[in-house]
């Protein structure tokens, strides 16, 4: 390819024109940042290598701990994340745990042997009322500071951002009421994590208001797709119509359950997926789902850490964030005689 | 939650008893390494955290570097290698890209800086043909060992694992073929990369052989969803009954193209996706793929590179790995009269 061709290709991706392309490449001053980011990015997305002069130094390592990669949802966090610690100029190492694999207190010890700026966690241990929390202390006294994403520990005194659970289930279940649902049942994973009690205490207290309904069924198993479908088992055994899940994954489950009974979605029972991503709208059906902000959750965590890298005074608060149902075809009218 | 139930739930999820566990939580002797591995992954799996006694120190870093986590590839061969990385007593760091983030080069760098132990590529800059060779180079002379997985390139002489192209397209067109269908396309990638050359190559061989064609149509944009649509709506227009794409990605592009044109898949356009991943048997209708073999690609890169590390000798080679045609609703009879 020409670089005639590579620079019309990038000035057309970047919106901008082959002479700001050039400048940009060359390094010439005089250009919006704005600007210069967008024919980088083109640059990227185009996938042609960076010039060696335009290639800056890292502001340090940041170190973030994820789960796993299986739920979709994470790998969107890792790269939203990732996305922009490099616009603040860091460079993100991310560590992502398996069953059987690295755990996450070997990883912090490592990334603190390797001198990273902060840490951020993703649904890490922080999440589980039942983990100890030395680590974190441990952290907080060796100066090294971390953020929160997904579950909060009212033992550990560190900013937090999360998706508002109990705002999510009255959501979910204003939506099925509303298609004429009256027993609608939670099907959700360990009890043991703040993902888990938030949903379970939202939906209780949704299903008194909407429908005056007093322990409305919550089953916990795990937030896996075979969690989802035997949850069901059981919300279908009592008589449910309306499945609310605690993952995409789970509803996928339970929609594979819901069908090898022969009934169908959303004719005979309706299911609400949480989290969403780019493939649970091609889904059968396309799922209905609570969407997590993920971007703006990462945004915000990512600023308050770079705070607090920079020894800015930063609020140690929770920071809960709304998430929006996005109706697609797993919901339907209740079954009539429900 | 008490400390029997505890036992039970790990006991029961790892398969072995009671009694076994408590061997292996309380660090005794005199348990297989098999049964011992079996019941940390229990923990894991159930969530709960290690004894402390039973964290093993990392053998070392191990960089791995993934172009993007947006295509759920990139994800799935991360965890598979992670595990197998795991498995082998190292620690991995995962760097991946983002338009506008961090480089290939810049992680690069910081990995070395940090004293990685190896590296290993994952459709890099090492499977673009117009890249620059020199980062490459350089690790080989500062010794630092490296492998490549999908992707090769004739200047780099090391260590490379890859799914083969050709054989899958050979798959494809064969399946599509037997289905009745003379008029078939393929959508793929960029074509400087090494997969979009292969898969070409692949796919022009097998459409001379069993359906006599020459030239049949190739169309070039991206790996992703747009990319998809945009491929399809060429190969529409040129009269194709059946669509080969580079990615489930660009698969789930093109069946949306199809049907904004009002046609249906499978009735009239049958639509092969490549890769797969859990949440391709879900989709409408759902996918049928060439599945790349991720773990045991994994398997073998860790492997080799593991042996890179302790000094064994390697052989520089391509291994190549079969795909697996699995076929689900997206592809059917060609359409009378087509």
């Amino acid at each position: 390819m020409t670089s005639r061709t590579r620079l019309t290709d990038i000035a057309e991706q970047a919106g901008v024109s082959t002479a700001t392309v050039s400048r940009v490449l060359n390094g010439k001053q005089g250009v919006a940042e704005e600007t210069r980011r967008a024919v980088l990015s083109a640059l990227d997305v185009l996938g042609y290598e960076r010039p060696e002069k335009l290639r800056s130094r890292s502001a340090g390592l940041i170190g973030l701990i994820v789960p796993e990669l299986t739920n979709p949802v994470f790998p969107a966090f890792a790269q939203a994340i990732e996305t922009h610690l490099a616009e603040a100029g860091f460079t993100p190492l991310l560590c992502t745990q398996a069953p059987g694999g690295v755990t996450e207190d070997q990883y912090v010890e490592i990334l603190v042997e390797h001198s990273v700026e902060g840490i951020i966690f993703v649904a890490g241990l922080h999440a589980d009322a039942e983990a100890d929390t030395t680590r974190y202390h441990q952290l907080i006294a060796n100066g090294v500071p971390f953020v929160f994403i997904n579950g909060t520990n009212p033992a550990v005194q560190v900013p937090s951002f999360a998706i508002d659970e109990v705002r999510a289930m009255e959501i979910a279940v204003r939506h099925l009421s509303a298609l004429g649902h009256t027993r609608i049942g939670l099907a959700t994973g360990q009890r043991r994590y703040s993902a888990t009690r938030g949903k379970t205490r939202g939906f209780q207290d949704a299903m008194q208001r909407h429908l005056g309904t007093e322990d409305a069924p919550v089953i916990s198993t795990f937030f896996g797709f075979e969690g989802g479908a035997a949850a069901a088992g059981m919300l279908l055994d009592a008589g449910c119509t309306g499945i609310v899940c605690g993952s995409d994954l789970m509803a996928l489950g339970a929609i594979q359950h819901v069908r090898s009974r022969g009934l169908k979605v959303p004719a005979d029972v309706s299911v609400i997926g949480f989290d969403d991503g780019p493939l649970l709208s091609h889904t059968s059906p396309a799922l209905t789902t609570l969407r997590q902000p993920v971007d703006a959750i990462s945004r915000s965590a990512v600023a308050t850490l770079v705070d607090l890298v920079s020894g800015s005074p930063t609020p140690r608060s929770e920071i809960l964030f709304a998430p929006e149902l996005i109706v697609r075809g797993s919901t339907g009218a209740a079954p009539r005689g429900a």
